[in-house]
């Protein structure tokens, strides 16, 4: 069996980190597998930023889920509740990828490319990822500068998405694909 | 070494494909790693269409390219006309990736996560790829809504991305990765 293949099926968004520090030579591999991924015209619109300062990754989580918290619809809290009440999961480590904002569908789409890129590469060193769009939150109020500046976005860049990574406590079945999903034309 | 972070490392955008169809079953393993795609909330707000039609292929590319002489900025039509003129560089099969446009950003962001698990496993079975972006104007005047039926596209969705998937005829390097992109914190 091809070993891609079977790291494309088997990966799954995990939400129960160890919170046990990846060894340095994974994570540079994760990081180099990131910025080798292609992009519109290859501007490469984005930053692949290593997180890995507990203290601060604390305090952007503790402002996500104030956000989250003070939301007038509740599922997404009672779901990140129900769930251990953490929106990192205790992942020791994770990679934010900011934005250059100018046209942002377009920059959004090769951030999801950097994204699966990461996630692939985790899987590939043995590691568990996670996805995780809802750290933007963090990213959306009044802390919003202090985090870009802690983080070294770059000038201009906005919050893209942030990739949770570490040791799997629970792993998960990956989501059932759905076939459903697949249309053939010709 | 590590397979998958081969694949990652080898990918690069194929601008000139032979033209012969591939293997059904590599086909079929390239889709069913699109769907196993992680998503926001498990939504797979997305179809992974697989265009085979030569004639369907030929329409679309035929009005991207329409549009994009149109443009007021002759610079991306330069730009391929330097690199043969073709649009879908003579992909036999063209993976449509629609979304369902509801908050646009994070449906961009889901589609490029697609997008790469498309590229990696087409990779990963000895095929090229190249994501196209452009392929989009193709959906941006009056021949949207045929396409959007001759494809396909559940009700309501929208052009997200193509993939082209092909043997390649000419291969060409990755491009060289920029460490600079990469910030470790802490």
């Amino acid at each position: 069996m091809n070993q891609t293949l079977e790291h494309i099926k088997n990966r799954f968004s995990c939400r129960s980190f160890t919170g046990e520090m990846p060894a340095e030579e994974k994570i540079q591999a994760i990081a180099e597998a990131a910025i080798q991924s292609p992009s519109a015209m290859n501007r490469q619109r984005w930053q692949v930023i290593v997180a890995r300062d507990p203290a601060l990754i604390a305090e952007i989580e503790a402002e996500g889920m104030r956000v989250i918290a003070a939301m007038p619809d509740k599922s997404t809290y009672e779901r990140i509740q129900s769930r251990g009440g953490k929106l990192f999961y205790n992942a020791p480590c994770v990679i934010f990828v900011p934005i250059e904002p100018t046209e942002l569908t377009g920059a959004a789409l090769d951030c999801g490319i950097v994204c699966q890129n990461i996630a692939l590469a985790a899987q590939a060193v043995g590691l568990a990822s996670c996805i995780c769009g809802l750290a933007g939150l963090a990213f959306a109020e009044d802390k919003a500068g202090q985090f870009k500046e802690k983080l070294r976005f770059p000038a201009g860049y906005e919050f893209g998405a942030a990739v949770l990574i570490g040791a799997a406590k629970t792993t998960a079945a990956p989501h059932e694909p759905d076939s459903g999903k697949i249309t053939y034309i010709g």
